[in-house]
């Protein structure tokens, strides 16, 4: 055997492979794609530009830009084998698990078979379609008939119109984009890293797709903007958050929405997204930006010293996907409408490296090999 | 940001978790799983008795024996589900993804969520219904009628019933079984390692096996014992070998069924499939034989101090399979059938350890950030 190398338990910090598409800086509270602030991009460019940039490594022109959104406009459309067992599949799990079905039909080329032009184009169908199939098991499921995807839409607001059945108002339909551009890549989560991992094997993007959300799907994984909602309909009035906080802080209880694995500053989606929500008003935002002064004022109260306090992602994703009059249901699925195209871009970026990802395990059964016993 | 860790390219070596099913020691030429010799067991045991070891810890007596058939015979049973849209699945994709596609409409519960009963359960079903629509898949895709799942007849015998339609004799029945047997694990490969990342965020069993099947599909994956024949078929015939061989090494070709990443000894797999292949006898399997002898000696000529010159699991699975009168376009669906008992002993260990696999990338893209600038 040869010598092994041991490092943390699930590998934190632990350097595998490098990556031109973005990072995470913890302590100062930022993050980029290709060296833009994702928040920036969030606030002044379209999703399409920003897909752009993770497609092709720099941003569009506006005729590049005309030119993108009607590349994918046609790859949008629900293939006719997929349309047709929509249904079944609908019938079964969660939009989640039910995009995986139903990506996992789609032709793929393994991507060391494949030129890197048809590796993009595999890679632009699965990102396309994925809300397109998201909101048609959401329909399906809700016995509304499904609606197709239109040319004329912004991703934004296909997306609310397909899950729906309304047009978007502007500042809903700015929002939904602000909310997708700044969830598209987040460093290197742990779908993200699946999504390498089975690339670097040489499969094909729907096989780095599928596998990345079932990561995606786990309780660990984060990223569950409904959670952070729940807590609120729990508290229920201004009057009750003091004695439900103090509660569940001493029970030692997690309160969702608090707390970042990465970040010890506040979270800079979650300020972008308070900042469009309190732009949007109503009884909601201001319950919930109650509820965040508290608990940070609580847990610092009563945890000092505890690492991070303060409101993440989750938390304003909840308030404004509500506000935008997305169903609870679809909130995590709005979530993969955009981190799609993040896995897709690694998968793509990992493929270039033709070196499998296959560390080592340690054995520790018992010391010796024993003789198999005849049974009885 | 925290200090990082840099690794070897690919994680070569570094140790990310412990185990208790198994380990492969390369420079002896030995694998195990719980430290009974896999061979061993291939060659003394059934496959539902080994299939209990992983799923138990022990070898079972004979009455658990009974008592295990009995309980995974119906969980091979097509879900109706699942039924109604295979039609449909077999027309797209190859057998492995349409499998993918089948399992991932399967009900599992996030193992996080799950109790440890329930999470065997969700594992037991995955792989008991493996086979069943592998066939079934296969069947469809030849406008053959699907054959049911036989409670009275063993893995490995509903295996070949339900692919090819025949009854094995006893002698296939049994180089089936050691087969299967022999590929339920191997160390600590890519596929297991994607199961084993999923299942560290807390997903379910489904989830941890459909991305295992993505890596699996991957060309560098191995273990496609189709390929190995492939050379055969193009030596042609015995007074051929010397010039084809001579002309892919100096060539620099790779000739598919030689040569491993772990084994610096004979691959012990093939050491007993050769012995299975040789027992039953026949054209194909001297043929075999002959080119075997040949390629090592010309590759010692040719290529003195290479690391590894011998034949690999690929070469004598492939010949073995075709003896056993399995269509080319299932050897690899015939390794799921086996190695899915490996993915899913895998996941459910990885999920006693809650801590999350997530390692980092390192960014190399452009040093600073920029102004994101208007588009024009």
């Amino acid at each position: 055997m040869t010598a092994s190398i041991e490092v943390p338990r699930g590998l934190q910090d632990v350097v595998v492979t490098e990556t031109e598409l973005g990072d995470v800086r913890g302590t100062e509270g930022f993050y980029h794609y290709r060296q833009y602030s994702a928040i920036e991009l969030a606030s002044s460019r379209t999703f399409e530009d920003v897909w752009f940039l993770f497609d092709q490594g720099r941003l569009p022109t506006l005729a590049e830009r005309a030119a993108f959104t009607a590349e994918v406009a046609p790859l949008r459309e629900l293939p006719v084998s997929v349309r047709d067992v929509l249904p079944a599949i609908a019938a079964g799990g969660t939009p989640l698990f039910g995009l995986r079905t139903a990506l996992s039909m789609l032709p793929s080329t393994p991507m060391w078979d494949a030129a890197i032009e048809q590796r993009r184009l595999d890679a632009l169908r699965v990102c396309a379609v994925t809300p397109t199939i998201l909101a048609a098991l959401h329909r399906l499921k809700s016995g509304l008939p499904i609606i197709e995807p239109r040319a004329d839409l912004s991703t934004a607001a296909n997306w609310v119109h397909m899950v729906t059945g309304s047009l978007p108002s502007p500042a809903v339909e700015r929002a939904v984009e602000a909310y997708l551009i700044s969830t598209i890549d987040h460093g290197f989560n742990a779908s993200t890293f699946t999504a390498r991992v089975v690339a670097s094997a040489g499969a094909d993007v729907v096989s780095a797709v599928t596998a990345a959300i079932g990561t995606f799907s786990g309780p660990l994984h984060g990223g569950a903007p409904d959670r952070a909602l729940e807590s609120l309909d729990l508290i229920g009035t201004p009057d009750n958050i003091d004695a439900w906080v103090r509660e569940r802080i001493l029970a030692g209880d997690r309160i969702m929405g608090f707390g970042h694995a990465v970040y010890r500053t506040e979270d800079p989606r979650a300020r972008m997204l308070r900042e469009i929500a309190v732009g949007m008003g109503g009884q909601l935002v201001d319950f919930a930006v109650a509820v965040e002064r508290r608990v940070v004022e609580l847990l610092a109260e009563l945890k000092p010293g505890r690492r991070s306090l303060n409101v993440n992602v989750e938390f304003y994703a909840g308030v404004l996907l509500e506000l935008c009059g997305i169903p609870r249901t679809m909130f995590t699925p709005t979530f993969a409408c955009s981190r799609v195209i993040g896995w897709c871009a690694n998968a793509l970026e990992q493929s270039l490296d033709r070196k499998i990802i296959r560390p080592s395990a340690k054995y520790k059964g018992p010391a010796a090999p024993r003789p198999v016993p005849v049974p009885h």
